[in-house]
């Protein structure tokens, strides 16, 4: 009997069946320290307590994509080791901050399942969970990725697809406990820009870029235990080059919108995204944004934008993001739909 | 004079002496989101302080690995500066297990010392010992070297050798306080196979393989404050290459076992083990098992596997070791022999 | 109207003005783990609560090159993103350590305006402070920079230089409350040379050299959340090489500088300095130091020395610092001219 992982196939998978994902992790101040030196992190909510204190919190939080790499790490050997192909993500909702100290792990249900005509492989659709040390929930969304089947010949499950949402509505986005923008410090936070101030349909071009290097993307994949061999074998391509974990050009696309929404301070909703194309090193990463939509919440001096984030490995100056035939331009690495709070 | 440290030589050693070396080094959740970052390191014991709980810990301890490179690298301006060779390990024990805020420090007693037949150079053995700010031994293990003389003309000390047990009798191994694992959870842990499920001469291909950068090695090796100049100046060799610190391979190994050994979740003893090849940056490392030894331990639920654990650069699949000649093969990089700890 | 960050011009600098920078950062034992791996940091009371203790310090502060690196890091989007040249740094004091779970941010007031002659850009000093939680200065210095004026037809302020010290006096440096090293442990600091040892113009070759790598610099750099463009975008320069950010190379120096100044354990003044030329990823820095100056303080046991610090790309044996046209030698990358202290 081997005694590596040999990932579950399509047939592996069934209609409710829940998984519970290795490993759980408790954080400090080193995964902070770590995301912000391989991104340029600078939202002011995760960077100092005083700043988070100012806002109604305890003590700042870790960056909320700290919180998806954790959760999705996890699930990494249990639903994507056989995966053809990421296909989708929905319905994403950060439910509660997590701060140094707290232990997370993940599980995930099997929400949906439908064998390709082919007869092949299959579709997962999965409602994943990430748990603190309490039990509570920090974040769900859904995710569904194309998974080979072991046998061919193994019979086709009945076929159920989850009907999910396009976007999160607002009023299912989920406010901190306690975040109050009332007396926020706009100095600190690094820009003037507010609420009011973003219009619906308006595009920034975030101007700066990062060119990427083995080491760093591979660092920050090990960090939140996500251990795919394609991105960190480089005997797997003939060029060498290792596939860059997708989660790493969105963290480096968010980090990147500070310079434009540095007062975007929490991400609470992921409505959905593509990796239009693969990322390696090498590749100098620039970022765009769109404001899709706009609500008020109830939480004191806080709103909710809805936003685009694109990121690409050219001159993100024309905003271009399909071509003529509808698919994605060559140089579009991401095409992000997601909710922030900034203050009103 | 001269203010750097020109290393010692092997007539600047006494049987006896003991060697309080530099620099303590206070540890705290840093070091260990670093070891994450550096190695695909995932067994939940130093990962989760609740899962280490649930074992009888307190909170989840660093990974022994810190442990073994912290007291390590504080050697090695005083033992290994003018080394010529790293000639082996021996009786390593871990004694305690090291929590963020503990302080490490490392003392050396030379325990034997033998001339060689040319004059020019002799082996010097330290008994190294790691304490922590209670002066507690956290570690112990044996280390010989081969070191130059300063001057030929200095006279042999009288030959010394020490003799050294093979490996850490099961009885001689230190199980950590309190620790418990009645209440293993399985899943977390993300493998089902336990002490009796792993059968003396099993191997166990770890499968995946991990390309290492230059940025990477050296990261690592100063966070161990282990600063031996051959591990940072490429100026030092032709083809601008660095040597990588041997412990980097067998963290990187250690780390890579989890798959297929992801049980074995505490280091605690080092019975012997040799870098059978330099590594350098550009190469993939991978990694498979033998199971050499089993011992049940009185403490609940805890059995000890002895492993040998093989880094190799190319394709581990063929389990080689040596060629016809007896000697390592080329593309070994680190034979290890060492005891886990992992649920009966 | 444009959301992102166009910096300031000359024109918008007003004497007396106080700008209060973004963003706030909390530090903990991750910055300094991270400190510890991207340099080669083995000074003792910044590595080990124990040692700083035995100095009448409550536990080990973090380095004071990291409370430098962020106070800069946070001036960088308002005082230097437009700036043509950085000119020059003194009266630079460190007036109390840093420890994990303080918050830092920083505040600059203008001091001095001088248009140049060529009406196209003008000089601007400022005085920047770093401030904890509580209000209190942790350190302070005087930058100046060259910026472009956005629009040449702008009026020319009235001119003021400020005028400003050689170096700090003797009488000015602050030593942190309670620092004695009476009870001083040379073992564990790893050299036995004290304040009496070294010589007004003794120059000291540090030997050991560090070759940098793109990821390192990289890391470094963002960690400060100083993200100017030129040290992160390849694009930005034919040959795909990025500008490393002097303050990298200015804690390489200083941390290279541990082998012969091992007991240098605090930095508390910064007299001036000059980036004599550009680094880039590849360049194997080395340094080497002359004593200036030296004199006892009132705290027991504790002498400051004034060291010049020189880190260069090529070999350092020599101590050549400028050629005979009076200009720095192109191997000279870094000349800083700093206070430390060290046990009597």
């Amino acid at each position: 009997m081997t005694k590596t992982n040999p990932g579950r196939f399509f047939e592996d998978y069934q209609l409710g069946q829940v998984i519970r994902h290795a490993v759980p992790r408790t954080v400090s101040g080193g995964e902070r320290a770590l995301y912000h030196a391989l991104y340029p992190a600078r939202h002011a909510l995760a960077s100092s307590d005083e700043f988070a204190r100012i806002c109604g919190l305890s003590a700042a939080p870790l960056d909320d994509l700290i919180t998806f790499h954790i959760v999705f790490g996890k699930t990494v050997p249990d639903i994507s080791l056989n995966a053809i192909a990421n296909l989708g993500y929905a319905e994403g909702r950060w439910l509660r901050p997590v701060w140094p100290g707290d232990t997370i792990r993940s599980e995930s249900e099997v929400i949906g399942l439908k064998q390709n005509s082919n007869g092949k492989s299959g579709v997962v659709w999965v409602r994943t969970r990430g748990l603190n040390q309490s039990g509570e929930a920090v974040l769900e969304y859904v995710r569904w990725v194309m998974v080979r089947k072991r046998d061919i010949a193994a019979p086709a499950p009945e076929t159920v697809v989850p009907k999910l949402s396009n976007a999160v509505e607002p009023a299912g986005l989920v406010v901190p406990d306690g975040l109050d923008f009332t007396r926020y410090d706009f100095d600190l936070a690094g820009e003037n820009h507010r609420y009011a101030d973003y219009e619906i349909g308006e595009k920034i071009d975030h101007v700066d870029g990062v060119t990427i290097e083995e080491a760093e993307h591979m660092l920050a994949t090990r960090l939140w235990q996500n251990t795919a061999k394609v991105h960190f074998d480089a005997t797997n391509r003939e060029d060498g080059k290792r596939l860059i974990y997708g989660g790493h050009v969105i963290s480096m696309a968010r980090t990147l919108s500070f310079n434009g929404l540095a007062n975007a301070q929490m991400v609470i909703a992921l409505n959905g995204g593509a990796h239009a194309n693969p990322c390696f090193a090498g590749d100098t990463v620039r970022a765009w944004s769109e404001v899709l939509d706009k609500s008020e919440t109830s939480a004191p001096g806080v709103g909710a934008v809805q936003l685009r984030l694109v990121a690409t490995k050219g001159d993100s100056g024309s905003f271009a993001l399909r071509g003529e035939d509808g698919k994605y331009l060559p140089e579009v690495l991401l095409d992000l739909d997601y909710w922030v709070l900034m203050p009103r």
